[in-house]
């Protein structure tokens, strides 16, 4: 398995190739990839199938709901049905935690992919959650990102605001911030804090003001109302009032202070909708990265002919 | 933006593209195309994806239902997150009149195509319409179309008939019919003619089988009863009766008299089965051209290499 | 059309394609093939879409409930768009038997492939099935698949075993076997039986230990209680006790006796999970040669260039 270090370097080359006028290589030409999402998400599924394409693999979408599952036939099946069918990779995203796992060790070929299960792990929003800070430190330094490495991650001030319980964006973003030596100070409702959170790699702050006045990175959090967080805050306006970042917030914010939210936003409860247009806001931002990110993910794990290749092939 | 006529012209370019053995040229090849259709349309859908792959760019389809929209995400985020995707164009079609505008509006970069806004407008089936029309009278005269330009409608009548309202295809349609000189009719239940149509370029007739009768083209509309149209008249079979070209009315026209419609047909409503197979009907020439006359919007969008490109294009 | 050996010898060529490092030919480039599914099939569709691609034709997926058909058009109108928009195949499963087969009436251009309809047919299974048995007994005679034709099937003692009257895969693998010169019979509850069995070209066995002892393949066929078998047999567990292949029946198998299933399987009621597992159990290899005889059959409909471009093709 590729380090961080290693996707985010991989991931810059293909930045470099999407800004090319034909921004398509055939590193993946002939690979089968199919996204299996059995929760639906625009964002996810385009990004990864937007890599693929570029990589020039063939892509194929699995319906939600699908037929062989409605017959009674259970993921095992299904999965062991996908790999006899030759495909490379499957992309999933499941409500249940620890779906793609499994689906992984049961796969005997096909690589898998998570792409967000439960409230479990979204380890390639994690990913461009590192690239797009990394960029971010790397323009206004004027230092190469391949130089920096994954050295500016050392003692970075990074806070998580928000539903932490239900946030699968939050499990892999701490462990991947973590591993790379940040400081990782999570604040939220103490309703949508998660059990256990005392054995998280982490500081729970308190002081939501104070904390963003020491913040560099302030990653935002979804309020997941479709995962039942709506139920844990008295109302959307008391929770914007303690936990948002209002304009208000966002002006004691340090100058250099970095802005991540994975998105979709919901502008007006965690972030006003003035602040996510401000320039320290990198949300946007994190979407082109994710297209970079994801391909650099696939290239990894399918890409065997190794980094020459993705250096020479041109589409 | 490209008139009329240019599109129309590189329309038959690449109409002569799908008849090669092979029909398919690279002119988009590394561009993403996305159709975002919150409405669902069989044809329309598959007309432009069809067309974007001959071009061979890489096409997503994108849920109607998006969880994303589902999750609380504005519309205006939806768009920024597709264009941050490196998404290249955006083909919309949605209930709301107004919308594909309004996300062109948003657009920094993504080229935005309206596939059919609420009654609003249907512009490529305008196009569509003109290319056919055209098409059909170079091959009556013997007269190159590219000769032709749109010198052919000038003061050519055509009749639109039937649920001018709820009908984006005829507002689309007088619009163009009227930039190239064409004399437009409308006839239909005045429950079903627009408030305002005073102010349309078009006569507004009452005698259908007059205007019949001297209509050189005659564009049969689709009652919308899934847009409400329905409730706008007695019953179905008042409407045939009073306004379907039914196989007497048929009889009538000119021999002359081209017969369009933009489908999908309901049979024995606006128009007899069998007048639906007349060689005067062009209803299938329509499908296939649009085909054409949508590669032609996407390469005068996308394609910014110019027509010399086009032209050597070979697959 | 192609007869059977010839579907099965080019498939041979194309399951060599598939263990190529870039398993993808040109053969069908600039060709569109749809697939129209009104009963969703995650495997059928993933197989003929991800066949079509290998051959690298352009693919599009329609929705089962299209708006066509919701705005009121009917299949033959849908027939008529899709092959006006030139598009080359049309691959549908529909849930009435002989749709496909009217289809294809319909089609002036377009080749239609029936991907399963109603209770009647799914030719491309029956061919997967004598592709697997066929390569099956290649492998244990040591002899090239080439050379043993459609030999091998003759006199060979083929079983069928389970919901006979509901399966479109027993009619076809009938019709198949019965053309190769094999002796088929069938085993199944006597309300699962169709009418006018008698005048198939098989035994009705009774016992159903005497059957699997003489048989050469056993091939089980799906309760398919979406298409209401459940309602035929008492209980799911009395059905299992009586023609379900349990453990214990499996282990009174000839050693060489081949045991398919077309999937999805329902681990438990037609089959024991453990016996699906066992070495002469080929239903995960139905499922591979699935892509390569499905590339097979749209070769052998669309590649009118021929074997020698077949051959040679490489992607």
């Amino acid at each position: 398995m590729a380090g961080i270090a290693e996707v985010l370097g991989v991931a810059e080359a293909f930045a470099e190739v999407e800004r090319r006028a034909i921004p398509k290589v055939p590193t993946l030409r002939g690979k089968v990839i199919a996204t299996l999402f059995f929760e639906e998400s625009t964002r996810t599924r385009l990004s990864f199938e937007t890599a693929a394409k570029r990589l020039s693999a063939d892509v194929l979408s699995l319906a939600v709901a699908t037929s062989a599952v409605k017959k009674g036939e259970s993921l095992r099946d299904t999965v062991e049905t996908v790999e006899a069918l030759g495909i490379d990779a499957l992309i999933i995203r499941h409500a249940s935690s620890g779906a793609p796992l499994q689906v992984a060790r049961w796969a005997k070929r096909a690589r898998v992919v998570n792409a967000g299960d439960g409230w479990h792990e979204h380890p390639t929003q994690a990913l461009v959650d590192c690239f797009t800070i990394r960029q971010v430190i790397a323009e206004r330094t004027g230092v190469d990102p391949a130089s920096l490495g994954v050295s500016c991650f050392a003692g970075l001030r990074i806070l998580l605001v928000g539903d932490i319980a239900h946030s699968r964006v939050a499990r892999s973003a701490v462990l991947a911030y973590a591993a790379l030596g940040a400081e990782v100070t999570v604040v939220g409702p103490s309703s949508l804090l998660p059990p256990g959170i005392e054995r998280w790699a982490v500081r729970v702050g308190t002081d939501l003001d104070a904390e963003l006045a020491r913040a560099d990175v302030v990653s935002l959090l979804r309020l997941q109302s479709e995962r039942g967080s709506g139920e844990f805050v008295p109302t959307l306006r008391e929770y914007t009032a303690r936990f948002g970042l209002t304009a208000a917030r966002a002006e004691r914010l340090a100058p250099h202070t970095i802005v991540t939210h994975p998105g979709p936003m919901v502008r007006g409860v965690e972030i006003a909708s003035d602040v996510a247009e401000l320039p320290n806001s990198v949300i946007t931002r994190q979407v082109t990265n994710g297209v970079a990110v994801r391909m650099a993910t696939l290239f990894l794990l399918l890409g065997a002919e190794g980094s020459a290749e993705l250096a020479a092939g041109r589409g």
